[in-house]
């Protein structure tokens, strides 16, 4: 853990001169104040994340981890675990909805093995980071080594810092793992202090047995492993998963470089729940790109006090709400930069007080 | 209102064996089903309105209306009339909320003065369409004559139809008029059955002693014009406005190519409820793009059946909601045309009934 502290002590602050200059741009521009809700405050979180009123998202990278679940031999997912592999593949082909959206939004997808469990050679394009294969079983015990947890964490910083290093200045997180809705499940029931039953969904779209069975699985799994809820590292380690401790390591990477970490789904948030207990000044980096349909999904944005900007009743991942989001935070930044003001323009201000 | 029959008999239903035939795909395509929520149901909406199960949104415009509304002399606005005017100047020179959005979506303004009270000459770029120099106050009497309201209606549906003639295949409708949320407001009451209070709000910004200004005025006009809920062109012509007319001539007349209307805010989708009252094969047309502030607009939507995409705080018309929309279509289309299927990618399907 401690090459991570490397990364959790450069995250600053945001910059509140550069929020509160941002803020007075809106407000001068031929617009009523406020009238473009969610895309102003995007524009000044952003602002402050980049330290200048004049925000601009430049290039994008969306992150899609990949890795397995010990626990999804007890029968928690609607798919077989090789899954993870093929869509990998998918990925890597450009075929998935991530590759789609990623184009539309112009960002780029990098594809990592961080914990699949096939030993497959991957074709160019994949990043090859693979800590384990696949996690351990948490109804029988701690999911993953401390070790383990700490590697995939660094492997995190690492790639956002690298890409920092490349110009990037927008990174999205999203995660491909049969079965890891039962860990973000796990993570969420002990973070927000929430009963399983109330975190838990049907992920890919089990039945109503599998659901019941699934929550049964968690339930056990916070009995067998003797978790200390204020120690985020040791939540991940117990019942998170590669991927998830991959996510939150990137999330702690980009915010130790000012780069903003776009929230996708459940499995994205709960790892965004790690990195701000491990990082409490991560969290201002991140923005909820949507809320999905995993009744989880709410209660964790809620613990982060993140606001979804999208709520199109999605509940994919792979980084899928968070491409969307993209597009929502350029916009917001382009209004700031493009926008004519009331006395550029030559348009009279209101002439009654106003109440926002 | 002959003339405008021309356009409402050749609004056609919508194609349900390209909308099955897009369900058939979405469904073979990698990810769950259903798993990309709204993104699926607008993909498959888009191909019954053109007709394919391979949706593709091509050219999109958005038209701004701008009219001014007697009403403002009764104090209903946080802003000068003048405003009309001079925000028409700022569409043309590119500085305005909705230029700005645009252009990050890919679409083109074109600024339509319909109705504006000032006798400006525009420079180029301002489509000239006056039918009046703006309406009749709605509190004394009729907000327009029967020709006025005729007038504007077939400018919108000849316009929506030369766009459609020049390969446009997807068009917004914003709206510009200080004073139109009272407009709003009257045709939501009437069109809708709700109190007056409910469906108003504080438009640009006004204060608690002007928006209950606003109600009575409201009130007062419903009480002076005697209204026929059921004669969407009684309604319009009694307390509606030049642009929400020309709005609704462009929903008719775009429904009437096979060309998807994208309603924006308030005053967008109380024109909505004008072209479908007339007209109501053009409802299948419509996507609702947002849900506004105004609290009015959520009830306007219900009563149309429409489900917003997205829900961002806005309250600035223009067509800025519905330029982001846009991207969200378009997106939803670039799924079913591009992703990968089941088979193709070589992934396996869930090896449980799926609950969806």
């Amino acid at each position: 853990m401690i090459a991570l502290l490397d990364y959790t002590s450069q995250v600053q602050r945001l910059d509140d001169k550069a929020m509160a200059e941002a803020k007075s741009i809106q407000d001068s521009l031929t617009k009523p104040n406020g009238s473009l809700g969610r895309l102003e405050n995007l524009s000044v979180q952003l602002a402050g994340i980049y330290r200048t009123p004049y925000p601009e998202v430049r290039r994008k990278v969306v992150f899609t981890m990949a890795a397995d679940h010990g626990v999804a031999a007890e029968g928690v997912s609607a798919y077989p675990s090789a899954v993870t592999a093929q869509m990998v593949l998918n990925f890597a082909r450009g075929g998935a909805a991530i590759n789609v959206l990623a184009r539309k939004a112009g960002a780029v997808v990098r594809v990592v093995d961080i914990g699949v469990a096939s030993d497959m050679d991957w074709p160019e394009g994949v990043l090859s980071r693979k800590v384990a294969k696949g996690s351990a079983n948490m109804a029988r015990g701690p999911a993953l080594t401390n070790e383990q947890a700490t590697e995939a964490l660094l492997i995190g910083a690492e790639l956002a810092s690298e890409a920092a290093d490349s110009g990037v200045n927008a990174i999205a997180i999203g995660d491909m793992g049969i079965g890891n809705t039962t860990a973000a499940s796990a993570i969420t029931a002990v973070m927000t202090g929430r009963p399983v039953a109330d975190v838990t969904g049907r992920g890919t779209g089990v039945d109503d047995s599998v659901l019941s069975l699934k929550i049964k699985v968690i339930e056990k799994a916070l009995e067998v492993n003797r978790l200390d809820s204020s120690d985020g590292f040791d939540v991940l380690s117990k019942v998170g998963g590669l991927e998830i401790a991959g996510l939150a390591g990137i999330a702690i990477g980009a915010a130790s470089r000012g780069v903003p970490v776009f929230l996708d789904g459940f499995v994205s948030s709960s790892a965004a729940l790690i990195a701000s207990a491990i990082c409490p000044d991560c969290r201002e980096y991140m923005i909820a790109s949507h809320v999905s349909v995993e009744p989880g999904h709410r209660y964790a944005l809620e613990h982060l006090a993140l606001e979804p900007v999208l709520d199109l009743g999605m509940r994919l991942g792979e980084g899928t709400g968070a491409a969307l989001a993209f597009f929502i935070a350029e916009a917001a930044c382009r209004i700031i930069n493009e926008m004519a003001t009331f006395d550029s323009a030559g348009v009279s201000r209101s002439d009654k007080e106003m109440t926002e």
